[in-house]
């Protein structure tokens, strides 16, 4: 390497180092906003951010920043760099020319229209109001079509927003896996709706005191292998993980009193995402590409934890006891009905509340309903009749006002269109692990059965969390499974769990 | 004011926002480290705040700032400029030169120096080992002095050092005003060792419920008209209260299951240096005058809270019944004895334990050290020395090792000489407010005993509060007494509250 490349480098890493430290700085500030900072400060706090995130946005852009990406490109000395230099750079240019492409000043109105539409979203979905939403909505699909031509259409131009959140995820790809999980989840819906035995679940709904809430929770964590030391749980009004560092990761969730399962599958979800981060390795530290490799496979996690291990018989085999015994006198039915009443399957409304079958026929109605608006031209004002005809069809249910139909969800507010796609890929990278774990670990359930779930983490971790970017999506599940993406496993997990809850 | 003028002032008031916005970004990063921050990730954190420092340094140092200033200095327009700008542009213009005349390189050094002075400090006072922190205090000295000559000495070298913390104090003044202390209370701390009547105070040292403790601490904050909107209480080794906007004010206090006293008064103490930062006017938010404008009017605040209400009389009339209830049984003393054991003198090694009055001997000692470090060059090696013949002569004890002698205090390790005056400032500062106050509030005593302490705190936000940086230190005390600061104040304040509870 010449002396001039290895300065190049060298100013580099500096920038990278930089850019990592104001988004951990941003990160931190968006935690204590959402955790307890006092109401009367956040307007000043507000300039804060804004003024660290100009900051960021130019280091991000820099002219030389493009001028070090060319020249390590063009230095012939890629096969001297190391794979971490060599996939910062490569990760490093697609992100820079992202953002280089869209006009300072586009981005400046971008930025305070969403801001405004997330304010007004609220208070529409509070009433119901789909027309006061309706032109912001409007504006923000107007820009994102303008930013899918500065940054160039894919194979079709929902493509180039799928790319975003799950990198080389195409519409094509989508359709295939989305199709046949379509196939054979909306039936196994219908048989479960008709069988004529379905679980008792009232008892879950008494009062469950917070603390002991709590002190389950943080037991439930410490289980899997949660580093206190390098993270902790905090409450918030919408739960979430945030990986500031891999020795800094925390996580939040939100007690209700008159549910005993809320709190504790918002904490394990959001503490699979948390391993994730805790877990990548150390060279990674200081650098962007210390965090998780795509929303899909950050979601592989949280579901892993949540779903495949938290809703399982012999998860609660082994757990059961010690969450009656958190709450005296107030778990008297037994474990095999316990575990039904946590996995009652009802097509219902609402998203963030549905089971883990019905779930992935929410986001595929978002999925088709954004191709409609960027690849078949759908405005916004066809949303609201176009959700409710897809409710009927694949779920059954109508909304009985646009509140709990087409704006409950936040994400379009802020113009994250190709996001929803993220949360059924991570049902379906997680199923399709956990079919190779079964196999790698050929005891993994009897481990699970005796609470030893170090395992299980220190697998993961081989596997997908120290890489955090250094593989991408498609890299870890064909490296840890032989196999791209397929459905199937879902599909065959989904239909064995519940046709033996429901007797089918 | 000419256009151009007016473009350089919109210029030199954005940049004011940027610096304030990093300085309450890393203010969110260090209470963050200090009440919570995993371990793990400290590591990482300081990459960040190093980040930040820098861009910080670089916006308070940049060429176009002196630029900006020299331009708005020469307007001739000062007149035109409302009084917010002037000051502004006054401060600023201290700051700039200041910061402007240590080069870089130097600067660099020296932080590093510091931060490794400090974690060396902690071990050496750890071991009582002296000898391990010498070489870097000389060093710290050093640098001092470099930095005193590169500023420009003021009328002695120990002078420059003084003006960073309370602006326009000078060694002639502290002689006068620490003289008349000294020469009060080192004959008045004789006669109460002397008193035949001691307080018994052994009470106090039972185990103490941590929650009855954080209770009470919250009622007593609230009842001082802390507004929990605007700010928070939470834990740290360290008691402290960080300002990052009015509206967001945090305090921290530690909780002693053994002594029932040192929580409540360390919050009573942040509670009152919250106040301050909290009662800004609205006005200055966003600026660099949005803070203290000083640390010796700042601590006066808490030494006001924490002292003058906090340990007298009136106020223990009105809450020792609510104490009592928290603590049910443990209280069985009258309130007078109650009154008379938190207000007990006794001459001892370590400052941050000290009462009321011989707390002023501690600070006269190292002020009278600093000058002899840097008006008469006395060197590290002379320290530990002078300590001990200092305290034999002021307090009549001498430590066992320099554990509890001069290493006892975090200060000098970061480089913080003419730090000290400042506590006692504030407790000369506090003595003359409130002998305005007794003036003006004719009933203050009794709103105190009825426990209607927020007349106190609008006359402290009308008088000192909401003028943050806009007044210096002698205006505050000039326009609220007609005064300048006066130790007699202090001296009849204490003379009059011992004579009673010694029986003297």
């Amino acid at each position: 390497m010449t002396t001039r490349t290895e300065e190049v480098l060298q100013s580099f890493r500096e920038r990278i180092g930089q850019i990592k430290s104001y988004e951990e700085a941003l990160g931190v500030l968006y935690w204590d906003m959402r955790t307890g900072a006092p109401r009367k400060g956040l307007e000043a706090r507000s300039e804060v951010v804004g003024a660290l995130s100009v900051q960021l946005f130019k280091l991000q852009t820099a002219p030389e920043l493009g001028e070090w990406l060319s020249a390590l490109e063009a230095s012939g000395s890629s096969e001297q760099l190391g794979e971490i230099d060599r996939r910062l750079i490569r990760h490093t240019r697609k992100e820079y020319d992202r953002a280089v492409k869209i006009p300072e000043k586009l981005h400046q109105e971008y930025v305070v229209l969403t801001t405004q539409a997330e304010t007004l979203w609220e208070d529409a979905k509070e009433n119901s109001d789909y027309a006061s939403f309706q032109p912001y909505l409007e504006k923000i699909i107007t820009y994102q079509n303008q930013f899918i031509d500065l940054w160039g259409p894919g194979a079709t131009r929902y493509d180039t927003l799928l790319d975003a959140y799950e990198p080389g995820m195409t519409t094509a790809e989508l359709d295939r896996i989305f199709g046949g999980l379509r196939e054979k989840l909306v039936p196994l819906a219908a048989a479960i709706a008709a069988s004529p035995y379905q679980p008792e679940q009232s008892f879950l709904k008494q009062t469950y005191a917070k603390e002991a809430q709590k002190k389950f929770s943080l037991f439930i964590l410490e289980q899997m292998g949660f580093d206190f030391a390098a993270g902790r749980l905090d409450e918030s009004a919408h739960p979430f993980a945030t990986g500031l560092n891999p020795g800094d990761v925390r996580i939040t969730t939100r007690y209700l009193e008159d549910d005993v399962m809320s709190a504790l599958f918002g904490t394990i979800h959001e503490g699979g995402h948390a391993l994730y981060e805790q877990n990548i390795m150390k060279e990674l530290i200081g650098t962007t590409l210390c965090t998780g490799t795509s929303m899909g496979i950050h979601e592989s996690q949280s579901r892993f934890w949540e779903n495949v291990i938290g809703r399982s018989r012999p998860f609660w085999n082994r757990y059961y006891g010690d969450l009656q015994q958190m709450f005296p006198g107030q778990l008297n039915v037994s474990v095999d009905d316990f575990y039904r009443a946590t996995n009652v399957v009802q097509p219902s409304l609402i998203r963030i509340e549905a089971d883990e079958l019905t779930y992935n026929l929410h986001i595929i109605i978002r999925y088709e309903m954004e191709k409609l608006i960027f690849n078949e031209g759908a405005k916004a004002a066809d949303l609201p009749g176009l959700w409710n005809e897809k409710y009927k069809e694949y779920l059954g249910v109508t909304p009985e006002n646009d509140g709990v139909g087409v704006l409950q969800d936040v994400h379009w507010s802020g113009g994250a269109f190709g996001y929803f796609p993220s949360y059924s890929l991570g049902n379906m990278y997680a199923a399709q692990m956990t079919a190779q774990m079964e196999k790698e670990l050929p005891n993994m359930w009897e481990l699970v059965e005796k609470g030893n779930l170090l395992p299980l983490k220190e697998w993961l971790t081989d596997k997908v969390y120290k890489y955090g970017m250094l593989r991408t999506p498609s890299e870890i599940i064909t490296d840890i499974t032989g196999n791209p993406l397929e459905p199937e496993h879902l599909v065959t997990y989904l239909e064995r769990k519940y046709k033996d809850i429901y007797k089918l």
